[in-house]
């Protein structure tokens, strides 16, 4: 596959290399990114286990990382890409931080926020299933070995 | 009034001490404890202005710092007391941190989680309107003072 220039597919390989970092490291693989004008600002991967915080999901550490780059915690004209669909509380902070676009990967059927309705800024443009398979398909290997 | 010993009203005068403070910063003022065994493990205030930083709500700090002090990230041991009732993002939060009781003040009809179903822990016990006047007059102090 071919990624051209600035397209969702190359932002979102960037977050599946985060998201490898995390499997690297025993962490669930979830990573993300924040892109302002064509260009990344932040990268992050789950820790939650290496920080023991459940709040240290790849898109919360993305989003402050993002903010401190800025100096402002509002990120309406950025697009946060994640390999995997935001649960509820990764979904209330995009909505806090202004997000207006939002573009994930994998659904994920239990924890995502979407079973609960629409929690994303009012405003926000979602797109889903960029490079879903290849992000599913690393969850799914961690998960098997876990249970290994 | 007389407050008990180990009282919901003790620790909530505790969390409201913590929004006061937030309050005196010019932070949006809702504070929080996280109690774990009758002590207070984790206190904390409001600080999404200081820091640029949308996921700083009292209840995220609160919750990680209770996360480092135990070096555990599950706390379904303890009780989160909060001023005001959590948002989406936060009530995601304790739902993660298995929070088995989540103690709050004044109703928030506009930001709060309650508006969105049940989005905390299935087995989460909620008790709300514990001195949620005190907590109320000082948003509505606050919000009053912006606006002038």
């Amino acid at each position: 596959m071919t990624l051209s220039l600035y397209s969702d597919e190359q932002y979102m390989q960037e977050a599946l290399k985060q998201a490898r970092y995390a499997f690297e490291e025993e962490e669930i693989p979830i990573g993300a990114v924040v892109v302002l004008n064509k260009r990344i600002i932040a990268r992050a991967y789950n820790q939650t286990e290496k920080l023991q915080d459940v709040t240290a999901h790849a898109e919360m550490l993305a989003l402050t990382a993002a903010a401190n780059h800025l100096g402002n915690k509002y990120l309406q004209e950025c697009t946060l890409y994640v390999t995997v669909e935001p649960c509820v509380m990764c979904a209330g902070a995009t909505a806090w931080a202004q997000v207006r676009r939002v573009v994930y990967g994998a659904a994920e059927p239990k924890f995502g926020y979407r079973r609960h309705g629409q929690l994303l800024h009012p405003r926000a443009e979602v797109v889903s299933g960029i490079l879903a398979q290849e992000s599913e398909s690393l969850m799914r290997e961690f998960f098997a070995q876990k249970r290994k």
